[in-house]
């Protein structure tokens, strides 16, 4: 079949790729059409750097992780989904019987195979077979562009879900990047009654307080920290969740939290940063760190239809399947004012 | 100082009532000039009953206790608050030495003492004297009459904290009285994707179900359970608060109950009803209690400011001071259509 | 095989029963040669009823669930267990990919099939087939009859878990039959200081009291919460276990509960027993249910090896395999200051 | 009154100190006879150092704050202790209307007055003046050595809560001095079954290992982290405990951690060390920081009484107060094999 396949670093091509015969459909598996795939930083930075840590991609591999589409077939023994339905899909597939599964944490199992992570291909193609578990109905209000935003803003949910917020917490989201912008959201819509948001970048902040009323951006060249405690009537915020990835951001988390407060850590730096023990011990912070979600995708799909969480200020741009390989040329240069770029398959 | 008297069972006065010598301003205390008082449906019950349990009226006691105001006056070690501000304040002051206080469990310090619960005057009053500690300095844009509604609001607030609500769960709310509607927002605000409200009167389902769309009314007199596991693909809900206080539907608490869910018990039954230990067994239900609140007063205030609850369609009718007898009057005959009555103090 | 079957009630035989082929060896699967079997209560019952609620014995039935024995064949896929392995084995298998599995809560998931419960044959016979990941291996100081003690300390340490004991913890347990014996020891594990066990029986609570000097016996006849809440300096114990399942004791498992303290349900009360909630209420009691357990078998392997828990009291009379009717006889008179009467197969 | 003071770094002397007039009892204090005090790590490098981060010993001071004695006197509204009474004390008094004291996070109340901290003095002198509330009585079977040791016992058992250790768990507790054995000891009492100890001092290691067979000792010299996940199975510990406070060990903490497991960091690394985000995050760890403790002393004096904790083993050696200067002048050499050395009032 016909998919946006990463030759080799910096090198796509949109051609025929056998992968039919990987593709056999078991019992508890449905067959998909795709319809809207979104591209993810991971994906630009295989493409611009043939690797992440340490998947390294040797071999051609098709981009993307970031679905919806439609059910085309049913194994034997799928009860919960139907031919006709649409739908979105999890990327990583664990094994149900690993001790980390069974303890219900599946995105932890080290056996999970993830679409678009060497040597497991992604979903820029016509279709695919996925197990049923994984894939979950959309209800008619959720459209396939917003569905295809369920897999970015399940990492949000699952950090709001690990920060336990309750309802009338402050929250701070360092970073305005996508993932950034979803977690802001995603606590909002877990009980927050005010996000700050941090960024360097004035396009992205902008953007970010055009979401809700409760986002109040802050610039992160100022000092964030006294400007919020003063804003928190000297007492801080009750979580911070790290997006940025910058040491600097980073080696900051404890600063404006308040006594007891929880620290989440979302985004990966690159480089080590000072963990300020001594700053995290006066308030006794608990600090949770995240892997991707498990159990959060039919959450997201209930909060997109309530209209708790509304993603569709951040999809900015979307291309013809034909056009993928000059979607990624654009996302390579990081424009100003995209947040999420997608691509819609032919139907 | 005048104020609105209930001098025994079904009588009430608007009179002067000589309670200055008692209300002298500690180091830690504000005076308040009232603004706005909601009335309660205890303090509508003291009125027709004349006591509640064991609480009985047996001297002149002022009612009321959802309160707003202007603080005149502030106490030498005060100084998170300063005259001019506009307030909310917490009903009952606890001992903060007691020992449930020190655990951060002020609300069921025995010690309590709770406006307009004999033998402790309420506020339908000019003025009043409140430790600093429970009185809330309100942003601009929440009004008077939203404040007095952060008393009842609380309850809500403080039962889906203890529920501890996960983003994108599904409630059940049992009872569409003030309580439940305040306690459904809650639900939502704190990350519900839906909820179920059900009562037998139709007229409260309407009302709540205009109060956002991801509430779902259900009549009560139908097999509210069935259609709810219908529309959870058979699982249940995640949580259930019970606010009816029906002794009928506080033995349903665990029928739409999803496996590992959680329930609240927000309403007292009067009569005795039927805890069914098996469903709860099968389902290694959770089951809280709450009693008022602790700690969310300021929660709810961020909560009506940042717009994630609305409580001004719930304000469905607002006296002068000088009509508040017939307040009582008319609030004592449950109208139909009518969720929160308020009295206006003079300014 | 040769196996213990329940014919119908009141009938037992010790007779060949064709139950091979239904033992097929899967790749995930392990064989066992069994040693040592516990006689349950429900064992019991099965044989006094013909039935336990909707459960119906009405075919014959192998009965016994608490089982230790030898691993004499591995499967294909198995990699944690060998040939020669001494083991204990978890009675119920689930089905890994029902949607309570995946959430970790296995033990609650409908489909889950139990040893000796009606249509599933139990393992009072030489050998059986049980799946890999729900068998664990015994270190060298875990005796046979010991881990065949592990299926009822689960349901104790299960009840502790979901208690979440915080150390030093004062704990009551209703109820010193073999469960609340095993909830004692493991609340004690878990951290409590120190353990309330209440019985009507004086000998049930001599025996009780002998295993801990930190077990403090009372008899239910008296006032115990009165008695409580004098050692207590008032204040009342942190987690009530109620594992009597009598109505009486069940109405009253508030009465000595501090303020934030927890309930588990352990026992099952067969007829209504009064839910006294404005007592939970102004408590903020926090009620948790048990359904059997999960995860815990390795656990209890753990703190058997540690000598944390030491069960070697509790068993109190040994059976051979060919003298099983004999032993179900006995067990069903419930003699006097037996707590765990268990029956050897032969090697 | 006599007693011990660090007039200035490195110079103690044992001398008559002006303190009384300080020292009126108030209606919710009582004073006490000072009976035994502990040397702490704290008090030997004020001693040494003259300061210990930001609080430095700019007048004459009086150490120790390990302390037990007896009741002499008690204020007018103390209903809960007795003239006779045996107790062991909080050092730390938080003020009782802080934000932070009435969420029940007492110790991290930045206005808590700690003892022998600058410039607060501390008790090694014949009496003091101390709140109620923070000071616990004695059950007759607790020694005053023992009841010393509640403070840095209370560490361990803080540290241990805050793990929320279960039943079963296994954990790593780094560094075994004072407070590695301590937390060692809280870990097992809260419900390890096991527990790994590594030290690069092999008679530390020697110590702990005799303190239960569930402790086993590791020299941290050798790859503690792949003995550690062979005797686990591959899976790791559920629980971390770094109290060794070198950037070393810090900077391993989830090395040997399993999926879903937490880290308590206890002791503090003076230098920075490297908080090894991507090992935190694919196994989703929770890291907890303390700071002191907060509401453990009556659980410590409670799990003393029973006998689940025993530190009786760990004071080793023990002087009487003319000798004052002397303990000090041997406990700042570090002695071998010395875990706690206390001193003696004169009674």
């Amino acid at each position: 079949m016909e998919a946006l396949v990463l030759e080799r670093k910096l090198e796509l091509s949109l051609r025929d790729f056998p992968i039919e015969r990987e593709e056999r459909l078991g019992p508890r598996d449905v067959r998909i059409k795709l319809h809207t795939v979104g591209i993810c930083g991971s994906d630009v930075h295989y493409y611009t750097h043939g690797a992440i840590g340490q998947f390294v991609v040797d071999a051609p591999m098709i981009l993307g992780h970031e679905a919806s589409g439609t059910v085309t077939e049913v194994g034997a023994g799928v009860t919960a989904l139907a031919v006709g339905d649409r739908v979105c899909m999890e990327p990583g597939i664990p094994d149900p019987s690993s001790r980390a599964s069974r303890m219900g944490m599946y995105n932890i199992d080290p056996a999970v195979r993830f679409w678009a992570t060497p040597p497991v291909h992604g979903i820029l193609r016509p279709s695919c077979v996925h197990p049923a578990d994984y894939t979950y109905r959309l209800p008619d209000n959720v459209s396939f562009a917003e569905a295809a935003m369920v897999e970015p803003l399940a990492v949000g949910v699952h950090a709001a879900t690990k920060a336990r917020v309750r309802p009338g917490d402050v929250a701070l989201v360092q970073g305005a990047g996508p993932i950034g912008l979803v977690t802001a959201l995603a606590a909002l819509a877990a009980g927050c009654a005010r996000v700050f948001l941090t960024d360097v970048d004035d396009t992205k902040l902008e953007i970010g307080a055009g979401l809700s009323r409760a986002i109040a951006p802050l610039n992160a060249g100022a000092d964030t920290t006294a400007e919020i405690l003063r804003r928190t009537e000297g007492w801080g915020v009750d979580c911070v969740f790290e997006c940025s990835g910058h040491p600097r951001a980073a080696g900051q988390v404890f600063d404006a939290l308040c006594p007891g407060g929880v620290v989440v850590f979302v985004g990966i730096p690159v480089e080590p940063f000072h963990y300020d023990l001594g700053k995290a011990m006066v308030r006794e912070a608990r600090v949770e760190q995240i892997f991707r979600y498990a159990h959060v995708f039919p959450r997201c799909v209930g909060l997109l239809a309530s209209g708790a969480i509304d993603v569709k200020p951040l999809i900015t741009r979307s291309f013809a399947f034909r056009d993928s390989v000059r979607a990624f040329e654009i996302a390579a240069t990081a424009p100003k004012g995209q947040v999420k770029m997608q691509i819609e398959l032919p139907q």
